[in-house]
């Protein structure tokens, strides 16, 4: 197909097709011409997986290219791609000038320790959950401390179900990177989004409006 | 005490201290004469909650700007406060093009259905969510219900968690409009850090390294 009809069949506009395969996000075409290629249905699949992780995951286009060159390299063991995957959580980390990190990987590793969990050093979970309790620390007046106990067990529920997600994806590794990728980033916006959900429920529940 | 000390104090750049009273997001000191102010430990303690919201939650300035609004009319119910907080979700939805959006909202009334949770038509938890779902669908090749069950069942525990934070939260109206606005915004950024990291745990103990 021509570069109209992939920008038809993907809902993109034919300019920000052109953009993501300068920026290497989407593969090129096969040239038939000076001024033209010709596209086929894996365009048209990477382009609504590219949609999928800007426009509902809220990944930057920089971070998109990232995630998609871990997928396309044929060596990068599984355990890589779900790095970069993982990687995607770092959109919300900046450097918080005045809180402690030390303070804060102190308290996430005695967290993982009270769990089990054993993580390298630079996962970028632990980086940020330390960030997090830093800045709870920081602010005072309150320890959150059941939030922070809520919060584990409802990651532990929801990594079971990312694994078993992946243990069930039919096809090969292509299938199974895809599962890891899209499960990561758009559960996360499903995750925090049902979140709103039942707090809502909840409130109404247990605090009526009068 | 003067802006110097209040910068000092905060960790917070002079620039970027006169910025936030700019945009309204820091209330005003009380002004001394044509060019100074004196400010105080509302300030310091504003100043960290705005840092908290933007640097590690990663709201934009103009979202912190309507939380804090909220946060600050006193006659604003507390509904309503929760409300503006949750709006935070919607960071992450943006308009995305192709997607059928009706279709996603069906499914996730589906689920809510299914967990008997009531909420409004308009909550930004279900919007986003019914956006992931009509993405995974359209993605195609691969239905995620596992993963969106997992992400259900998580989002009960740390829902559950959230609300008994507000009902310990020792202090008046102020108190428990901080514990929900800071509980949510960075909440969420625990949640998902934690999940990485026992994404990573998992991985290694289901899949060892060869």
């Amino acid at each position: 197909m021509r570069m109209a009809t992939l920008s038809e069949l993907s809902g993109t506009p034919v300019a920000t097709v052109k953009y993501y395969l300068r920026e290497g996000l989407l593969h090129p075409g096969v040239r038939t011409s000076a001024t033209q290629s010709i596209y086929d249905a894996s365009h048209v699949r990477r382009l609504g997986m590219i949609r999928a992780l800007i426009d509902v995951g809220g990944l930057s286009v920089a971070r998109t290219g990232e995630v998609i060159a871990a997928m396309e390299h044929p060596d990068l063991p599984l355990g890589e791609v779900l790095s970069a995957a993982q990687q995607s959580v770092s959109r919300f980390t900046a450097t918080a000038g005045s809180i402690d990190r030390q303070a804060g990987l102190d308290r996430i590793d005695a967290i993982s320790a009270q769990h089990g969990w054993v993580v390298h050093a630079d996962n970028p979970g632990r980086l940020a959950a330390a960030d997090v309790l830093a800045t709870f620390d920081h602010l005072a007046g309150h320890d959150y401390d059941v939030l922070v106990q809520g919060c584990a067990r409802a990651a532990a529920v929801i990594a079971e179900a990312d694994l078993e997600e992946v243990a069930i994806t039919v096809g090969g590794r292509e299938a199974v990177v895809e599962t890891v990728v899209v499960g990561t980033v758009l559960g996360d916006v499903l995750l925090i989004a049902m979140r709103r959900m039942v707090q809502e429920h909840l409130s109404r529940k247990f605090y009526p409006p009068a």
